[in-house]
């Protein structure tokens, strides 16, 4: 047992359900945008996953029931709506390390278009839930573009917790909603 | 046979089908979007349509098969995206009437989120395509509101043609791409 976590696997689990009252990362964003939504602050949606579509049965008297389908890659990043008249897009990532975040965990597609989005006028940017330290990170697109330019030409393939405690943007959780991200979107590209 | 409409439904078929090279209004629409994305004029996607996934299978050596799901009311429309760092947001929409579109073909969810988008500093609107006429127009959201708001209020329940040609925007089939609708949110939105 490690002297720096002194917390066993099992309690520290327990630990991060209890302050998410069992919630995982998505339903997080999801509520907080229910809320942006009801309360008229910003319109941001989660993408629904892409599936292709092969087989549907239309039984009588029941609805259409899709029997074959898969999955497909997106071409985008999950999110994306407007705030303050802004079009904003990013992604959420999750990681379930101590130390650094793998790049592997970041797709290609994802990164080719925040750059777009960026280049045409729009907010880009990634949310990281570092599950370990039960702690929200908003880092600038700009910065994982960093280090996923430089993974390529054999640099290392993460980006170090420290890079998030020098240079991201630390959501502090709250009451409605718990993650109010946008806030540091206020901070960060409003001000 | 009608005197205003001398071709024949099946020879009306063959034209609509030749000008269009057997692509469908969606196809257009996104041919349109790829090539604003190639050439870096826009990013704008089609949003994939929800489902619920509630069977997956995992055969070995093959991918994931989705074995029941069911399609979801979506709560936003088709296609959004950015161009000129605006916000853009619409929904298309197919006639197969001669003299008027039926109100009934507009969801409500998609009158609700217009109107969001609107008030938060976007660009919504909607494109019709007039099958019987083989033309494509831009009907501003606040025109499509009117009507719809109308409708409720015990008023028809549809929108007439001719609204389309004394306040609609037609766009002008051209080469590449076809279906330039951007063209005319130029004109309308950036003039």
């Amino acid at each position: 047992m490690s002297l720096n976590f002194p917390i066993k696997r099992k309690e520290r689990q327990t630990i991060v359900n209890k302050a998410n009252l069992g919630m995982d990362f998505e339903a997080l964003i999801n509520e907080s945008n229910t809320y942006y939504l009801n309360n008229d602050i910003a319109v941001i949606h989660k993408k629904p996953t892409p599936v292709q579509i092969v087989k549907v049965d239309y039984p009588q008297r029941a609805k259409a029931v899709i029997t074959e389908a898969y999955y497909k890659t997106p071409s985008t990043t999950d999110y994306n709506g407007i705030y303050k008249g802004k079009y904003i897009d990013f992604e959420a990532k999750e990681s379930h390390n101590k130390t650094a975040f793998p790049l592997a965990n970041i797709h290609p597609h994802q990164i080719e278009h925040l750059k777009r989005i960026i280049a045409h006028g729009g907010i880009g940017f990634f949310i990281f839930y570092w599950q370990y330290y039960n702690k929200y990170y908003i880092l600038d697109f700009n910065i994982v573009l960093k280090y996923w330019e430089n993974s390529l030409n054999d640099g290392r393939k993460s980006i170090p917790y420290q890079e998030f405690l020098d240079n991201g943007y630390l959501i502090q959780e709250g009451y409605l909603p718990r993650l109010n991200y946008l806030k540091v979107i206020d901070e960060k590209y409003f001000k």
